[in-house]
């Protein structure tokens, strides 16, 4: 089974784990190289809060709005063409502004938390947010239960959104617990997509690995799910050349005392992988990961143009592909 | 003590009984006749609803607007310059876009909604509203507890929002009921300025008697405080020459086979009122309403321009001044 001679394998499908910005990139890339009803990109949940009495749910929202097109290219985050009517106005009110929700993002919280309110799983209202924005591969979140990533810092423990975005990433890290994670649930979704007998590869993004990919693998059942299927689970580093694309990574790596380059995910997720992708400045590291027996592939990973990600798709795609099944 | 001769006696308050637009107007006026500290008013709260999840208060929020000179002149409700960028995005989202929030006052919404989940009374959360928003005068719910305003029609009861809005009023209105009245509770802060010493005059603001008037009345204990105050009990009228400035007063009378008229307010108040300000277009109307035991004054009030809003406010109280006591 190969890409490199022809399209996707006819009915085969693809499992991705992604955070944020920096897996949202490879989610649109796989977009492009797997039919959208044979994709299906599993959301981390941990960053979720509830702010201003509205879910917040940062990582599927980047997802969504990334794979429908509407997202904002340069800032990273949040809607293109947004304005901040509301966050001005909530300012003179004294409300709470640290988190900045743009006027037309407020719609997508809104009606989640509506949704929710009534009833509906946060699966079933992914499912009918994505819907109304065209996008076409499922997004699932990792459980439908409440899982929350707190920060264990010098300063205490604090919410994901505490330490990101009000705290700047500024504390000092010393570990990460998901709250609610011993009691969470894999969606009958998730389940069923890691289950599929067609599914040909399983890709973890290039996001942060402590609070994007660990709080997904810390649903029970998803790292034995991940150990059971036959398809190649596959990584893509989300460190080039000891520095994060985006995002605290690296901080966190040296705070924790890990060494600050491309093996430490790799080595983190050993039990898990048959391969892993590193960029081309990173060759050096494959003898080490190489040897804990992870397949690597170098290559370029930075992705700044559409066509890098659809192009570093392909290249992930087809080095799974032809990589020998069960290895994970 | 009278008003014509010099400004406003010192120390005297003043309390006033407004719904949205039409009262909202006249308390502009007595806010510039009376000092702010010495002016409150009682906001229906029968026209209330939770909406995507947010308390809307559309009286309070109509005074509040108004009196910190942020409401849109033209439009009649809301914020000037306001947008709609939510709502668009909400639409998009397959989202209830019946009842238009704009983007900023999108803020009002959230923040009053933040507070009185976390325990504040709805009469704390104006308070802290109108502080920052340099509202001058007091603006208090009628009551903290739930009162809603339920609209008998010829299609069945209809929450007042479902009817106003959504259904533009085209439902023949056949009654009204005020769901919660029965156990709502006059708050401390009412009580306390219908009672305060000082009081020289209460207005009943020329809003509609029916769903902005009787719900206020409608809270037990609200009615006997009319009546036992020494200060003087004015009306204005709400229709001039039959017809309503705003909104659906004389489409209601009609279909509750009362008189289309500037009289049928006064009559349904008629036992709480020491006076009656009619239009000069109604002064035809004063035997019948002087037959009653009700003062009348009539004078221009159509309120057009600011100083329009000011010149009926001093009017009102000048004859509201010059009454005899305990005529109510």
């Amino acid at each position: 089974m190969t890409l490199a001679g022809g399209g996707w394998p006819e009915g085969a499908t693809c499992v991705a784990l992604s955070g944020g910005v920096g897996g949202a990139k490879l989610a649109l890339g796989l977009s492009h190289v797997v039919p959208p009803e044979n994709l299906t990109i599993v959301a981390n949940v941990g960053d979720d809060f509830e702010h201003l009495g509205l879910r917040i749910c940062p990582d599927i929202d980047t997802l969504m709005y990334t794979l429908s097109g509407l997202a904002d290219q340069e800032r990273g985050w949040g809607l293109a063409g947004e304005t901040w009517r509301c966050m001005e106005a909530l300012g003179r009110l004294g409300g709470e502004t640290w988190f900045n929700l743009g006027d037309a993002d407020l719609a997508t919280h809104l009606e989640r938390s509506r949704r929710l309110h009534r009833g509906e799983c946060l699966t079933e209202v992914t499912g009918a947010l994505c819907r109304s924005l065209n996008v076409g591969p499922s997004i699932l979140p990792a459980t439908d239960d409440r899982l929350r990533t707190i920060v264990q810092t010098d300063r205490g423990p604090l919410g994901f959104q505490h330490y990101f975005v009000r705290e700047r990433c500024v504390p000092e890290v010393t570990g990460f617990t998901f709250e609610g994670a011993e009691t969470a649930r894999l969606s009958a979704e998730v389940s069923k997509a890691m289950t599929d007998p067609r599914l040909a590869a399983v890709v973890i993004c290039p996001s942060n690995p402590f609070i994007s990919i660990d709080p997904i693998l810390a649903v029970p059942g998803m790292r034995d799910a991940l150990r059971a299927v036959s398809a190649p689970v596959i990584a893509v580093a989300p460190v080039v050349a000891g520095e994060a694309i985006k995002g605290p990574t690296a901080k966190m790596m040296q705070e924790l005392g890990l060494p600050v380059d491309a093996s430490t995910p790799a080595l983190r997720y050993r039990d898990l992988l048959a391969g892993y992708v590193v960029d081309d400045a990173d060759a050096d590291l494959a003898p080490a990961i190489e040897g804990e027996g992870v397949a690597v592939l170098s290559t370029g990973t930075v992705m700044r143009s559409l066509e890098d990600r659809v192009r570093l798709a392909r290249a992930v795609m087809d080095f799974a592909l032809n990589l020998p099944r069960d290895v994970g």
